[in-house]
């Protein structure tokens, strides 16, 4: 690719600052900036690097005030994170999408598939499945008996959905993913073992959801376990059986989710959170990373930490005490002689 | 499937409470309860869906003494949940069952395949592999060099089991699961860098056992990393070399169990739960999600919480006064200052 | 295999204390020791197992002194874990190895294998990408676009490796691990959805570098994500966009490390652990398992623990206090009351 700033700021809706005839052929990070690159500084805690980076083109928020002189070109824009995600956006879909089946691929008589579709060699459509149209199923993906995938969808490689699950449009799902493996249930027998309860639910993705790679999501024991419109879900969750996420919600790596829990929508939570089994979570509830839910949490945009977990603030002061516990514990046992010696 | 609470109540042993016709054509949760479909009431936490559920039947303990009318038919058994699960095994033991080998499939000659068993597509059984009768091996999935698969066993889409693995009768291992690959050992070299240990055990999983999507059981440095008879593992686990995990012993998701460390029979583990290597645990002991577990638990039946672990109870009431510890600090300022001016 | 102790001695010039015509036919851990194995003692936490273990020959440090008769021939050596390491390696490499390709696979006519390399059936080689010298990529392997993988590297079975993603010499990357999905990049709409930040960049995984099974490495949102020479990362590790690790640091099982953090060299990480985005970890890091990182480390050899993370003996000291807790408390009140009544 090969564009000048200005043809960068009229794709973006942006005014150039500084050589608007400045050539760009590749994207860099602002602390790696080379020549004849575009970069874009949105976090504060870049801005160092624009005063000496050797990208040619910056786009910035129309906020942005240097405070110091700054070499590159600047793209101004509403928001510069938004301006770079749009960009990128047209960027990708201008390369070439795959299309068409290839072979050797399993594809049973009764399954179809829409217009446009991809299928990639070694990829298995089973019985009665759909897959939408211009949707994408990489090599080696496991697509069930009457699994249904939406329109531009794209299941990546080694993707597993199980039968009867349904995802949605324009959702991607990254490679090793699993949708739809049983949930873990099970009866105790008398004798300490157990029986298994058949998981005879499924998952149901709406649309717009990006799924992370090797995330596990499982299909519900009698009903759906769902993932709500929006939702972008990190690598390596667990969603557990019958939960629902609500939509926009979203869930970064390692988090897991136990059973029949239902979380709100527009919530933020860090990776490694744990939530326990059959809670409700309030909407634009935020959470620490490594945080344990152990209780329901009723508060909207409640902002959560710790196992279990707290109010973040309370936790921070919690903590910042607890550091100081040796001590603490030191002028009690101090301050008790000196009682005793009055 | 259409039956009438009548036919399901001998089915399971119980006795109807209301419509002995009443027809059933589905199951749902009960608080998503439809006409028509059966359902059931066992965590007593569930139970203010029963007196407004739309669910025509509900299986419920014999215990259960109702507080208000309830609409729907009931079924009494002894235990709710056992019926449910005994019900649900029914239903899925009568559904149709894959056998036969697909193609394109890979099968080494030396390989040999048990009757009534199926091989899916793109699945490849290495040299010297034994699949068991009515086994199941799922497309994509991939059996090394001499694995040993019993009888009934399902191993689902994309599984992978490396060489000279055992895997017992009647168990199920879900997409993704990856049982075999090497032990995390090095030995460290002059230069910071590593030597790799190779790894020339195997995994012995024992009949009757689950093991969840995506989850890691790696193969013993020497000897066998073992999974004993009727332990259910969930997703995304991490069992590593030579662990040994007792039998019946249940595992809720992304748990960890770090090499060498010997897990007692009929525990249960929250999720998230992290133990440290080379250490025992006894039998029945329990632990909360994100426990951590530095040292051997010795006493059976013990409840382990917090991170180094300790005992539940006391885990708790430390908690308590963690939340109030800047009071606690405040408190002691205060009688400090009080005390220095008496 | 078949060996006498003096053979297994030259092999890793040690000297033999006991029968140098012993045969050794196999090998075992100390503690399940069988006739005419070969064992080693390198942790002293298993020494006691010298004393009993039925394991004909052990090779042991020179330093080692026994406390009581040993049964067994020794084999005294340098560096007793080093040796094992040395031995099995030979072992290793002793085995036949995989080369040719397997049909059916999927190798793109633009890509290009290595000599002595090794294709899986249903393995899939896109377009452009390039497999080097006897290296192995086993069944049911995705090779995405532009990869390079490097001379003698092991990709097993069902490992997915996005585009343009490089892979250097002489490393293994065991099943279901994904190289190069898009890293989790989002920009909050108006509305609170979210639109994709297309991830343009890739993963570069330099030389002697091993990946645990069903890890995920995330492409760069632009740049690389790196992984340097000699870094051991083990099952189930989540490495965010633009991470990079250093040389020869080793990440147990579960950790997760978030976008664009920068780890030193020569670091150790328990499992579970967590490490938020944006931050750099000093050289020789140690973290004790469930760490969780929020500030950048810039101490050297620093020791951390607790969540957020502190140094571990620092940690240690205030968990002791912890679990006094409530008896402080009770301190606390009983003073005060003291304090009030005189």
């Amino acid at each position: 690719m090969e564009f000048t700033a200005q043809q960068i700021a009229e794709l973006i809706n942006g005014t150039v600052e500084g050589n608007k005839n400045q050539v760009i052929r590749d994207v860099s990070k602002i602390e790696e900036g080379r020549p004849e690159t575009l970069t874009f500084l949105a976090n504060p805690k870049y801005e160092q690097h624009i005063y000496n980076t050797d990208a040619s083109v910056v786009i910035v928020n129309n906020s942005f005030k240097p405070e110091k002189p700054v070499k590159a070109t600047l793209i101004r824009v509403e928001d510069a994170y938004q301006a770079l995600a749009r960009l990128l956006q047209m960027y990708e879909s201008s390369l070439p999408k795959k299309t068409g089946i290839e072979q050797p691929s399993f594809i049973d008589s009764s399954a179809s598939i829409g217009e446009f579709a991809y299928i990639g060699a070694f990829a298995y459509i089973s019985e009665k499945a759909k897959i939408g149209n211009n949707a994408q199923i990489w090599p080696g993906a496991f697509i069930g008996e009457g699994v249904e995938i939406g329109d531009n969808t794209i299941i990546y490689s080694g993707t597993k959905v199980y039968k009867n699950c349904k995802i949605g449009n324009s959702c991607i799902i990254h490679a090793g993913a699993v949708v739809g493996s049983d949930g873990f249930g099970f009866a105790p027998g008398p004798d300490g073992d157990y029986q298994k309860i058949p998981q005879v639910g499924n998952v149901v993705i709406e649309e717009f959801v990006e799924i992370g790679a090797n995330t596990t999501i499982d299909r519900a024991t009698m009903g759906s376990t769902i993932i709500r419109k929006g939702a972008k879900i990190d690598n390596l969750v667990q969603i557990a059986h019958n939960v629902e996420v609500g939509s926009n919600t979203v869930i970064a790596a390692q988090t897991g989710v136990a059973g029949s829990t239902k979380i709100g929508k527009n919530c933020m939570f860090g990776g490694q959170v744990g939530i326990a089994g059959h809670l409700k979570v309030a909407d634009q509830v935020k959470m620490a990373a490594q945080t344990g839910v152990a209780k329901s949490i009723t508060k909207e945009g409640a902002v959560m930490m710790g196992s279990p977990a707290m109010d973040a603030m309370q936790y921070n002061k919690s903590y910042v005490m607890f550091r100081k516990l040796p001590a603490i514990y030191q002028q009690l046992q101090e301050l008790e002689k000196k009682v005793s010696e009055k």
